[in-house]
């Protein structure tokens, strides 16, 4: 892989927490949401080992939200989502893919329950105010659409509740998981939610007011010192494991919702409208052509990909891998790809394309097996 | 400014022409539209020189188009901007700011007609392809809408002509500013604009098979050797000295329509419907409170900008700035800043707060006097 250098710029929006992302030696970096996203400070095994044994705390401020909110707020969020909203609670958050009236997938956010008529979809990488804006001026909704000026922390590990509770007491246990709060830590108020992109377990930290991001770091810091907290980001080995894909990579604009493995997220009976109804329905109708599968790959660690690794079966192009780390657990590469619903049953045998050569892989269960 | 690696993934699109980018030395990208777009091949006063005597071929493939297509094709590009299209000739392309419901900017793209009912905009940093789908969407406009696999090229600089008359003949300089013909280059269909991002003059080349991006480029390439042709890209001093606003930077989805120095580019008075009306009305009425000018520091090169910098005049916070060069026409920086009205006028004299030292600026017309 070549050498790359970003250019900084007012472009690419800074965090509120981007000093003490320098002061702690960020090393690379990636763009979402038009932010800076910090991707490493040490290798991803080192954070790997670390963020399974420890607590890491992530500036994820680039994981914007689009608040929703008046009248006809719930009727908008229903509409974009295949998911039931209505069932979810104030306090609440739920993953929830947004699909287009032609049943592609156009973010995979969590939506989060403010108030009844209140909502923050904490968005991956699409401009998803412009996406549910249009949707409201051309409905003529009486809703109000903007970017609230909130930045999500993460802390994550086996060790955050320890720090969690030495911040703001025993009760924050009380919190169950994808339910949120509303307190303060360091004097500032935060939406307080126990979820997070690992499966280690932990805290999401909405920030309301940019200006205190620092005091916000440097309070959750400190009362992580004692148990060896670094920072870091989300880390590719470990969604890897966890299952997690990766929007924008794993499945984009270009995918339709029955080809992404979200049917435990869909309600696709819901009594709302929504508008990816008839797309999804059709679909369901024909059968999907294509599915998002597991793929392990044994032998030594794979290169990272910059594009797509072609996947084939014989000389057929059979789908394209998007997503491959080394897994200490497993022992092996682990990979998304999406692939032609002919080779997607466990136990598939096919090769991948990298960089000219072939490598075995073969399909495996969302459990890895 | 702290070093900062780029690390690219498949989220972070890989151009048709990434490969002759890297063959060239690329230093440095910046991401737009989540696609890689490269910032510098050698230093900015360098290329700025090359630009301004010989010819660059940039990879500008990060310029998406949104093609909206279909009966009520011109109904929807007409409501999502103030400026007339339905002036907009077949073979012609506008500068037309996308503006929402609040009068806040969307986006600065060009507009192609490529036929009555058939368009591309072609796209700054952000998701159009969303806002445009979601107004057909709510709307129910009978149109397509989507990102089709088309690649801009940029051939700059005063040797562009000679360039283009090789490859194409005489007839190249028959195409006026701001139009464009279909044809062929190296075997690949292109739309061949008279159009780019600097002041140099020459052409936009847009490619419409990914897989022919290389051909392509080695073509012109090619055909440029014997002018000095150099790779380069969009040039921040070569811009600040034309006065091209960059989008995402000098204006953004939080400014208003009018503050931004577009008048030339609106047709607030135009008889199609268009959904910034009544907000552009209202603040005319009302008048700006803000607008987008041109400023002057004379003294040393100042650094690259991170963050906006704050303006001050006496101890008021009057601005940002948001884009700066030092420039060899001028022999002073020059910058865009965002200033209230009532310091706006040329000749007013304000102060940048740059890394907390004040640097003294002038306000001056677009024409740098």
């Amino acid at each position: 892989m070549h050498p790359t250098e970003l250019v900084l710029s007012p472009r690419l929006r800074k965090t509120a927490f981007e000093e003490r992302v320098f002061d702690l030696g960020v090393q690379s970096f990636t763009i979402y949401n038009h932010m800076t996203l910090p991707v490493s400070f040490s290798s991803n095994p080192d954070s790997y080992q670390h963020l399974c044994e420890h607590v890491q705390l992530w500036d994820v401020a680039a994981e914007r939200q689009v608040e929703v909110v008046g009248p006809d707020a719930l009727q908008l969020v229903e509409l974009i989502t295949p998911r039931d909203i209505s069932k979810c609670a104030v306090g609440q958050c739920v993953y929830a893919p947004l699909v287009d009236d032609d049943g592609l997938v156009v973010n995979d956010p969590l939506i989060l329950r403010l108030a009844e008529d209140r909502f923050w979809i904490s968005i991956a990488d699409s401009d998803v105010l412009l996406w549910v804006k249009g949707i409201a001026y051309g409905r003529g909704f009486d809703v109000k659409v903007f970017e609230p000026d909130v930045s999500p922390l993460a802390l994550q590990g086996p060790k955050a509740n320890d720090v969690m509770v030495d911040l703001l007491g025993e009760s924050v246990l009380d919190i169950r998981f994808f339910r949120f709060i509303e307190t303060e830590i360091a004097g500032t108020p935060v939406v307080l939610a126990r979820s997070g992109w690992s499966g280690q377990g932990g805290f999401e930290i909405y920030l309301q007011n940019s200006a205190d991001g620092l005091a916000l770091w440097d309070a959750v810091w400190q009362a992580g010192e004692k148990y060896n907290i670094r920072t870091g980001a989300p880390n590719l080995i470990e969604r890897l494991e966890t299952g997690l894909k990766s929007y924008g990579s794993d499945m984009s604009h270009g995918d339709h919702v029955l080809e992404c493995g979200f049917e435990q997220y869909l309600n696709v009976d819901k009594p709302a409208e929504y508008m990816s109804r008839d797309s999804i329905a059709r679909v369901q109708k024909e059968g999907v052509k294509r599915r998002l599968c597991h793929l392990i790959a044994a032998g030594d660690p794979l290169p990272g990909l910059r594009e797509y690794w072609q996947v084939i079966q014989g000389d057929q192009v059979v789908g394209r891998a998007s997503s491959c780390a080394w897994s200490p657990k497993y022992k092996a590469n682990l990979l998304f790809a999406m692939l032609s619903i002919d080779v997607s049953a466990p136990g598939a045998e096919v090769t991948l394309l990298v960089g000219g050569a072939g490598v075995d892989a073969v399909v495996c269960d969302e459990q890895w097996n």
